[in-house]
Formats: C-alpha cells, structure tokens, sequence
C-alpha cells in the first residue's frame, strides 16, 4: 500500500486534504479512485490507514480506517555525517541508509574531500536528497523521513556535537580494545530515545589533525572490524549494526 | 600496501615468480620496482609481505619478508545467494558484499526474476563478478576472494542446502518470534568455522511455493527488521550484522 509524508503533525479529523505533489501521485500516477487505501504518515511519526472518500481538481479527501500499529523507527536517533565524498556516493548513501532507518544525513567538506560546494549548490544539492530520502523512506514503510543538512564549513559540524548524547568516529585505525569493539561498548551505553552522531571520512579518510579536534569534542573512535570498507560502505555497516543490536537481539 | 591474489596455495620458497594479470599490474600500472614491497595472498588464505628482488620482461620475483598476522576473514563462511535481481544489482551486491566480508555469491533465477540468462551469458556474468570480487577484495584488505557461482535453475540452489551448516531465508513476512528474532537467534548457534547459506529474493520477492519449498529442504525464515529493504540491501545488512556479531561484540 502507498505511503504518504505531510509536513504537519497529526491530529483527529473527519477528513484529510491532500494536494501538492502528494496529490499528483495519487490522482494522476496511482490513478487512484474513492476506496482505495493509503498510509498517511505525519511529522510526528504517526501512521494512519486512510481511505479515498472524493478526488476533485484540487484535492484527495480522506477518513481515517485506523492507525498504523507497528513501529518502523530505530529505537535511537542515528545520525550519519559524511565528509562530502566523490561522485553521486552520497545520494546512494542516503538512499541506502533511508532504507537502513537513519534518522538524518549531514555532509560536510573534510580535509580530503576533492568535491568544493558553494552555497548554491548545496542548496540543490540539498533539496535533491531530500527527495531521494523520502523516496526511499515511502519503499521501505517508515514513519518518517530523514532530514539532510549539509555544512559549507567543517566547523559547523563539531558545534553540534553537543546536540548529541554520544558522538562516534568511524576510524579504521582504531582497533578492539579487549572484548568488545568500542563500537559495541557504546551501543551497549545507549537507550532507547537517545540520539547518536557518527562520523565518516570521504575516500581519503580523516587526517591526524581532524580526528585530535573529534577528540576533544569528545567523539570516540570506533574501528568497523578488521576489513577495510569504502566511505560509502562503512555507514551502512553501522545503520545495520545497530538495527542488529536494538531490534533483532 | 597492494595486494595480489595467487591461485597457488602457500609453501615456503626462496623466491616467489609473479606473471599475467599479477604481473601486469605490478610492473605497467604501478610501476613498481625492486625493495618495494607488496602482500601476496595465497589460495589458502595465507598472506605475506614479500619485498621485490627482481624484475623481468616476463614475471616478477619476490622474497618473503613476514607473515600478515592479522586475521581479516570473517569467523563464519557466509554464502550469499540472490534470486538474479535487475540491471547491475548483482554486481554492486558482489562489491559491496566482498567488502563486508562473503566467502560465497551465488546467482539463481527465482520465479519473479525478470532477467533470464542463458549459459553463454551466465559464464561472462561469472567471469566479471570474479573480476569484481577479486579488486574488492584487494581493496578491503581480505585474505580471500570470495566464489562465485551462478546457476541456470533454482532446483540446483535447494540441491546444495547440506553442504551448508544452516540455510535462512531473508523473508519480510516473518516478524520476531518471542524476545529475540529467528535470524538473532540461528547466528548464536553457530560455531566458529561454520558455513552459513543465506537465500534473497529478486525485486518480486519469493513467491509461497518457493518459502514451502525452501522450508521442506530446512531453510529458516527471518525477518531483518521492520523495515522493507531492497533486494540488492537485505545481503549487505545481514553481513554487516554478522561482522558485529562475530567481530565486534
């Protein structure tokens, strides 16, 4: 059944108005007629069975059938940011990732990261994942949409480490301390509702000067095992990883 | 450091005698010479530092210089088969799969794929997904590269199910049974050493008959979290997964 991402939160109606780009799908691509159904996701993550009661020029009505039980959503908030990497691997970042349950995507220009935005250019930049994350939100049955921000200044990254109760650096170097991978160790110290940051570095990776600044922010290096994967690899592993820990275990 | 991967496996010699492809890339693309130093990874899995001593019109010779002592090979053999997905699909699984640590690709048709392959076909297919293998494995620093192997019917899948310690089948239908999920739960009871067979569906999914199928020859169905993922994502999370498991926790 079709998903559908409105921009407000939910609250009880006797109907629902759908137009925009949400009607286009529906009317003009789905050729959708009354009784057909639809999920209706809201800003705040509710999901509600909606059937068609009328389709005009304008607009799609609909009633609610009921709300959606189950819950798709990771149990933590799972920020990726990624050092702006070569080529289109990050739309493929987000996609993949989207459909891995990340809660939001950050790039940022690292040391070594060859691509120079300017302001225009991340402004469509941005705009175009936007629409590949609720694209791949809609596939694979979330509940929400990751939001995209992407950074003209690596600066602007390391001031909001404090928006987050813990903040990871994937770094290859960093090998198992013991038992346990610190990776593992800080999974273990999340609960549920917390928000993470992780960090990844673009093809040529973090310099010694980047990670000593993660550090004293408080970021922690996490080695990813004992195989070298790409820039766009390495966010997938984690997303998957922690869909592991907090949802299959 | 490059690696190479031999087809021979490892003994002890005074001097190891490098041509073909090997030879190609060390002398004409990285123009190598003699004191430089590369890994040379043999087909049992063993891998050494061997250092340039002589170089040829035909061939390269090194010497042993050390062992690689750490282990980069994931502790269970993991066999990814895919029902043949659309476009490059396959390819990228194979890559990225590599990445995270495959022992074993294999290609079947299952009832919703849309591409058929004839024989001709399916051994190039099998000669670029080695091809592809093998860089990746070089890349991401492996001690192998990864089999594979592409069949003509789906009936030759189900006929190797007891070569395998235990057979799942990624199936979205099937929800958690209880506090631990089934796929959480067949990899707590693998031992070190086993091999493991894990069955993806094409775009199209499985269809009942095949999951009854699969189930009567002793496949396990698992769900992967509530989320919906791709066919050429599902593959990538469940390696990623087992990584943790094995390597991380």
């Amino acid at each position: 059944m079709q998903r559908y991402f409105l921009s407000e939160p939910y609250e009880t109606k006797e109907q629902y108005t759908i137009t925009g780009e949400n009607y286009h799908h529906i009317v003009r691509v789905m050729r959708m007629e009354p009784k057909q159904q639809v999920y209706l996701v809201f800003s705040d993550r509710l999901a509600i069975i909606a059937e068609i009661v009328d389709v005009t020029e304008e607009a799609v009505y609909l009633r609610e059938i009921s709300k959606e039980q189950a819950e798709k959503e990771l149990p933590v908030n799972v920020t990726i940011a990624c050092g702006y990497p070569k080529g289109d691997k990050l739309e493929w970042v987000v996609q993949k990732g989207t459909e891995l349950g990340s809660h939001e995507f950050i790039g940022f220009p690292a040391k070594s990261s060859v691509v120079k935005w300017d302001h225009k250019k991340l402004a469509k930049k941005t705009e175009r994942l936007k629409k590949i994350a609720t694209e791949a939100a809609e596939q694979s049955h979330r509940q929400f949409a990751p939001d995209i921000v992407l950074l003209e200044k690596e600066q602007e990254l390391i001031s909001i480490f404090s928006n987050y109760d813990k903040v990871l650096i994937a770094y290859e170097e960093s090998a198992k301390s013991g038992e346990r991978s610190s990776f593992a160790t800080a999974l273990s110290e999340l609960a549920v509702g917390a928000s993470i940051l992780i960090i990844f570095g673009p093809e040529g990776g973090f310099s010694p000067t980047e990670i000593e600044v993660f550090q004293e922010h408080g970021g922690i290096l996490c080695g990813l095992g004992p195989r070298i994967l790409r820039a766009e690899t390495a966010p997938l592993y984690v997303l998957s990883a922690i869909s592991y820990q907090f949802e299959l275990v």
